[in-house]
């Protein structure tokens, strides 16, 4: 079977999940962690190398403080349980944002942890716009732009997942998606299972890869 | 009913639709000319403001040359009946290559057809590494991206339509899509229907449009 290198990952439906529940919107944040580290799991023993998760944005940021506090606690509280395992960890957003936030910065820079089996990507208050903007500085009339935006320590996505039925990138790294293939699966991201993965990669073994040739 | 403003066509499979008739593949392009025609008819009526065609890419070039000669070809012949229609036309791409095609030029500028009365745009010897590298150009810190790429004429997309069932964007414009809503018809372009359109936009009125937010 033809894995994929590299799985990004957009855990998206937290809201809608929490309000299905009667619970308030925010309440879904923290039942995405969970998910998160099963999905880490099972892409560690199938031999994936690198995982990218959309954290959160700073489009999402705009949303209302309630929601904000809640989402910023969860990716801590993600990123934190990742540090523990077996894999080489490295967050990306702007830093230079108060909505950044201060207990994640020792992990902007990349760290390993274990055997650093696994490449893992978080993107916090990432933003499309500020990843390419650093193009702006390159001063090089071809340059390789892989190499210089702000997000360029994370390869190209072979295949994008998406959990709660939308079919978009919602700005998730616009240059590593050029080629990417995409997935969507209808529930929300707390109702993550393991088979969602299976199919995920049954499907993709089926695509035709020509990286637009 | 809530109508995208923009929409981008990737109209794929013109060579998978040529072999399952037991033609070569090179066969299948022209057969994609009338479809984009009727198209344009359909989106014109229904009051959609621009469209862009995806013609070809650079990536694309590096196919055999009776390829490259069938689909140059019909993307001449696509603009020239698209120039007798009454729209605002631009052919965007990369003219310092050899295999831009020469009748295509005095189309890189946008002109007024009739009453101008949808803007159309049309990628030609297009790449998402040329449309983003001048970016670097720019010389500010703090850029405007969506003035600063070479396809700055283009606006943000709102639906994405492909045909031929893949679910990825090839290097499709890649800063006006990072919003984008995708759409995926299995069919492959030559048989395209009006009924896809219908199709596509009945979805689209059922989304909840955020952007990013």
């Amino acid at each position: 079977m033809r894995l994929p290198e590299h799985l990004g990952i957009i855990p998206d439906g937290n809201r809608r999940w929490a309000q299905d529940r009667g619970m308030s919107k925010e309440q879904g944040y923290d039942k995405g962690i969970n998910p998160g580290l099963s999905l880490f799991y099972t892409c560690k023993e199938l031999g994936i190398k690198e995982l990218t998760y959309y954290g959160f944005t700073k489009d999402n940021t705009k949303r209302p403080t309630v929601q904000r506090l809640a989402f910023t606690k969860a990716c801590i509280d993600a990123v934190k349980l990742l540090s523990k395992e077996d894999a080489s960890l490295l967050v990306i957003g702007n830093t230079s944002s108060a909505v950044f936030p201060k207990e994640l910065l020792p992990y902007t820079k990349r760290q390993t942890f274990g055997n650093g089996s696994i490449k893992v990507n978080f993107l916090v208050n990432y933003s499309w716009e500020w990843d390419i903007s650093s193009i702006c500085e390159c001063n090089d009339t071809k340059p390789d732009l892989y190499k210089n935006i702000h997000s360029s320590d994370i390869s190209r996505i072979d295949l994008i997942l998406r959990w709660g039925g939308r079919r978009r990138l919602s700005g998730f790294l616009p240059i590593q998606s050029v080629y990417s293939d995409f997935y969507i699966i209808d529930e929300y991201w707390p109702d993550y299972k393991e088979s969602h993965i299976h199919d995920a990669l049954n499907w993709y073994n089926k695509q035709d890869i020509t990286l637009g040739g």
